[in-house]
């Protein structure tokens, strides 16, 4: 059985990137292990949004090697080297073209907008958080107004020594 | 030590109240010892928005008889039955006052902008969240923007068996 799931860091106020549209913020977490290589290892697909595309070939290697990646945009084509599929289609399409492929687990990386399309579109299954004890004050925001009430279910929290606290929830 | 303290429950997408403005969707929820009781107990002065009396009064009974209660507005008085004062200072103004009077557990009880307001001006030392399992989608939000970036410490994470999840930080 094929799955969506969500996947992302936020701070206590509910922002993914600070005012500068940056991710230093996160420096002070980084190499603590919250077991990102295994969730990773199975992930077979990634989508985002065009911003998120944008920070991430910012930071220099490609993390998503071996799995289809697809950036959706109105817009045309950001680049052209192939790590990255450009597409205009709704989440619906996607997926089910995902799905079609052969995709078992697609994980919808971000921004805000993008994930709370997916969610809205009732398409994620699983919604896997790590709230950074910050608050920021600004920045771009987790969750940008939706179109729906989605009933979630707790599976587990987990405490990080480093005072990162994660969640998963289930979409029914 | 006196000290200021929030404690209010949110949905995951970071909402307190839903896009009518009403608090029903808190409904299946309630009925569950949260430990409420044990915590107002605690508190000796209560200090909301005009939004949030409103709110408050349009429940029934004042549930904070006993306590100094302080609604902040910068208009006329709302009410004049004397459950409540309205005061148009500052929260550090507020605060000093209060603890000047010899109060000692000062409680923000929202709403998202004031709270906000108290954080911001540094006054604000413990910070307790109940985030309910459910994505609103729209209403209104717990963290408007605001000045600055604020580091907290996460003092724990307690898993409710309803799937609440509850977390108390400290600040500075």
């Amino acid at each position: 059985m094929a799955e969506v799931v969500i996947y992302i860091a936020h701070s206590v106020d509910g922002f993914i990137s600070d005012r500068s549209g940056g991710l230093d913020w996160l420096a002070p977490f980084e190499g603590y292990d919250f077991g990102y290589d295994r969730f990773v290892a199975g992930v077979d697909a990634v989508v985002m949004g065009s911003n998120t595309y944008r920070v991430v070939r910012s930071q220099g290697d490609w993390p998503y090697r071996g799995r289809s990646a697809i950036v959706m945009t109105k817009g045309a084509p950001i680049d052209g080297d192939g790590l990255a599929v450009f597409d205009d289609r709704t989440p619906a399409e996607l997926v089910q073209d995902l799905i079609h492929a052969g995709r078992r687990r697609i994980w919808v990386v971000g921004g805000g907008g993008v994930i709370r399309a997916f969610i809205d579109a009732r398409l994620v299954k699983r919604l896997i958080l790590f709230q950074i004890p910050v608050l920021l004050g600004g920045g771009a925001s987790l969750w940008p107004p939706g179109k729906r009430k989605t009933e979630l279910k707790l599976l587990r929290a987990t405490t990080h020594l480093n005072g990162v606290v994660e969640t998963e929830h289930e979409i029914g």
